[in-house]
């Protein structure tokens, strides 16, 4: 990227709440990168709208019943600025309307998430 | 990338026949950067080359026995002009050879995936 | 990239000992990436840092019992220079410490690897 301009990083999450242990690294990464001052997004496709199901945050943790809930993630990504995206025919595929998720999920088409991948300083996939 | 320039995106896809519910999402969004006038290719490693098998699109599909099959997604990304490229050792990863997938599948090396990955705009692995 | 500059790619391996099948290609790749001149490293997060366990090595392959060794595949790695660095919070996910792991490994936190990722020419995430 050139020299002087916020790098933009795009982080894609394809699982969901069957695979609780990979649940909170895509927001602790991208919370992290917020904080360093990159404009970030999360996308979620596949599986990965689960996530953002408004009961899944207390549901789910990486590390079992005992540890921290996926809330937590969640909300300290939003806290740093993170923006969350979700693909409209993965919430087909999950039975999922825009309705069921947490407040400020905004849904974009496979076009605009190729545009933003394409501009993107780096592109990280989970 | 350059003004003027035609992006290259460089899809990757890990995952095959054995989860039905990612086999959709990488056809589908390179059928779309395909239609936008990128130059798009597929990459199958991991378990994705199953995918590939000459039968696997009639047989599943995203959304189980009733929804749309693998091969709808397949044929609209053939027709866009995306590119279907295949890992040597995983094709014996999987068993199969060449000829047990469908036509215009290309073979191609570790060192011109680097290579394409390098040059791309966007890699985007499933 | 520029002209002239050796390219930099950066794996992130997020699947670990319970997917054996998936275990030696981001070690192949990788190597193969660095025996052209790439500087390459691999990120371990989510349940890859359990492939860098001393036991895992011997234990699994990629294609079973009598296939080659993930041994074979990391030591190939290390031999084309390929760094292995691992994401701290993910270590205490499958309950490893450092000493765990083979020798070589370097602990990095978040910020340290979305810098890595934006510098990067290639992240590709397996």
């Amino acid at each position: 990227m050139s020299d002087g301009d916020q790098a933009t990083v795009l982080y894609v999450m394809t699982h969901g709440v069957d695979d609780p242990k990979r649940c909170a690294t895509p927001f602790y990464l991208a919370a992290t990168a917020a904080a360093m001052d990159a404009e970030v997004s999360i996308y979620f496709t596949m599986n990965g709208p689960t996530l953002l199901h408004k009961d899944a945050g207390e549901q789910i943790g990486p590390k079992g019943p005992d540890g921290e809930r996926l809330k937590h993630f969640i909300d300290q990504a939003l806290e740093c600025g993170v923006k969350l995206l979700v693909c409209q025919p993965s919430l087909d595929l999950n039975d999922l309307i825009l309705d069921d998720l947490i407040d400020g999920v905004r849904m974009i088409g496979g076009a605009a998430f190729n545009d933003m991948a394409i501009d993107a300083d780096a592109v990280i996939t989970f």
